[in-house]
């Protein structure tokens, strides 16, 4: 296949540019594509959708390892979606046929797809016309096994690919915490109803100031088996197509009938 | 009426707490509930569903005016959502009846409200299981009449008590940028199809590293009358419900034939 034929697929995450996920997913789809690396400089997690408009952007080239990408790699300063942004204004020769995000560490299920960078970043290649999707492995562990589902991770990819995955379409895909030889393989789901349970610890800085850390406790409310959730307690690879119109347009005759 | 059976209403933005656009809303909230106001100590716009992982949150009680509010206020080191989120664990007496978000400094319509951290706020309120609304002025002044859509919020969130909203369900509102004779009702919409086209300015750093501000232009793909940006256009305020599973059910289907 020459070059001029792979297609072109954008690589970015959430967890920074030398996170052992996203080099994962870089050598995963160095085998797939021509790939291009736009990724921030440091840890983004949970930043959502969040963008930068009140302050100024780096975005450094630079050479990570000796991978087929390694000359198409650049560092930037912002969030996940500012990342996505940029490498289509600024960097990539042409609109990239994929974007990928990921691996990251930790699950990206359910409701979680707010929260995440990672997702976010993929929603944000959605929104700009990108077929996209986003990896997540249900293991926080730095040194987790992020090619357990290196097979099934090339082959949604490839499908993706070989389906010409409608523009503005993206996939969230999550990873149950299993050896490779225990996965059972892909099941398509809806996003399971779940919630986080907060609850803050609170503290004392030396001067005497309270503060808080953030902690909390993920609870599934959906007893569906048709969920992201049920799929990875199965041992199954999620797969939750995801769209980015918000409007309940099942509530828009509700709404009708009030006394506006 | 007694204190009791006022509506606990929570106040919010992403403009920061002091901003002009919340003090009025406040003002406006003073005589319909019991107000408590959580908003960021800082601007927060863009951060989208942003929250605070890594780092910590401060959150100090402050006075800022002599409204009925004033014993009620916090402001907040972190997010939009951390406030959200950090009322309803630490702060409020009980879970409020509903939460209002803004008024943002400028447009929060069509894919707007996914970047938004005025937004955002209300979708995590969603979220936790209560009804709330967003609201945002397409005016980026400072100095922006905030009041002229003075009876237009009233009128929205008084339905939304009267008519028992469902706990969950989100209302985006936005304003146009018209005088209070020329504002010529409420029309509730769906979410328009658009997009913003970046284009980063190219700046050199004193030491000679390239840098980027991100700017855009906003463009609206949709053509239908039933929109968003189509009311603000008309001179009506634009009401959008809102969800937040981001299931695409429509490609369920299609991708069961994918090849997994």
């Amino acid at each position: 296949m020459k070059s001029e034929q792979k297609p072109l697929i954008l690589v970015t995450n959430d967890d920074g540019i030398t996170a052992p996920g996203v080099r994962a997913l870089i050598k995963m789809m160095n085998e797939i594509g021509e790939v291009y690396v736009i990724a921030p400089d440091s840890p983004q997690s949970g930043m959502g959708h969040a963008i930068t408009i009140n302050s100024t952007l780096f975005c450094e080239k630079m050479k990570i390892d000796d991978g087929e990408q390694s000359e198409r790699e650049w560092a930037c300063s912002g969030t996940p979606v500012d990342c996505v942004k940029l490498a289509i204004t600024k960097i990539l020769p042409r609109k990239p046929d994929l974007c990928v995000s990921g691996i990251n560490h930790g699950s990206n299920s359910s409701i979680n797809v707010i929260y995440s960078g990672t997702m976010s970043a993929a929603v944000e290649a959605g929104i700009e016309g990108i077929p996209a999707i986003g990896f997540s492995l249900c293991d926080f562990s730095y040194s987790a096994d992020f090619l357990a589902a290196k097979k099934f991770i090339q082959k949604i990819v490839r499908e993706s690919i070989k389906n010409q995955m409608p523009k503005g379409m993206v996939l969230n895909v999550n990873i149950p915490k299993l050896p490779e030889e225990k996965l059972k393989g892909i099941k398509v789901c809806r996003q399971a109803k779940a919630v986080w349970v907060e609850d803050y610890v609170e503290r004392k800085d030396p001067r005497g100031r309270t503060y808080y850390w953030m902690t909390g406790e993920f609870k599934n409310l959906d007893k569906g088996k048709d969920t992201d959730e049920s799929a990875l307690e199965e041992g199954y690879l999620s797969v939750v197509p995801i769209q980015y119109d918000m409007t309940a347009h099942h509530f828009i005759s509700d709404l009708n009938r009030w006394d506006f």
